[in-house]
């Protein structure tokens, strides 16, 4: 687990990576984001992105599961607020890497056990474009004392 | 369709809701975001929020499907970028209402048969809590001519 302590500012660091496939971003887009350069191979083709591209919300969703699937899960206690850009389109195969750097961390005056951190996160593809970009505030577990 | 001439700056549209059952939001959170206050009822009691809570992911594609299954849906063309932010929690059996304002428009300078809209989308609960902020821009078709 990464705890408080374990975030140091100016650190970046690569948490992990998943590749994407078509039927995931079909899939994904036919439950909640429909629109046909998400679902239709074709109407993609036709589109201005020239090819089938992952809903951004997929792509969000994605961040999610490289940080809990990181063998150093963050010791969470709650989001506070993430603001989200999506600079470049993810498409089929592509293997997007994340890494993030903490840019802020102070303890909670209220709560003197917990931390707050804030990072900047950084989802990138294989040739280096940034899909996602987000700066995030959390709350985290201060390292719990070892015993003896 | 809504199309580009559709948009009035400062004209707030109610585009539609959608109710969020404890099962989506657990289902959602296993594929995705396995955070124990977002997939076990016990764990999700003793954290921060007193009770289950639906990944921000998950809220964020919900908007995707409320603006999808509108009447009314965007003819969109691409989207451009967007900030997007969590005030508060959605929990399980929230009624969400989508309503989004357009704060700004053009006509693309290269492609004179484009629009370029950005508006603010709120998503808030029963209670009128703001459970997601955006602002997004997006490129929209302009109306088709009617023929004869």
């Amino acid at each position: 687990m990464r705890y408080f302590e374990d975030f140091e500012i100016g650190r970046v660091k690569r948490v992990g990576s998943v590749r994407v496939s078509r039927e995931d971003i079909i899939d994904f887009a036919r439950r909640f984001d429909p629109q046909p350069f998400h679902v239709d191979e074709e109407a993609a083709r036709a589109s201005v992105f020239g090819g089938l591209t992952a809903s951004s919300c997929h792509t969000f969703a994605l961040s999610a599961l490289i940080l809990h699937q990181s063998p150093d899960e963050i010791a969470l206690v709650a989001n506070l607020g993430a603001e989200v850009k999506f600079p470049n389109p993810l498409r089929p195969d592509d293997e997007i890497a994340l890494t993030n750097e903490c840019i802020a961390k102070r303890v909670s005056k209220s709560r003197p056990e917990i931390g707050i951190v804030t990072t900047k996160t950084i989802l990138s593809n294989a040739s280096e474009e940034s899909v996602m970009n987000m700066t995030s505030s959390f709350m985290v577990q201060q390292r719990p004392p070892t015993s003896g």
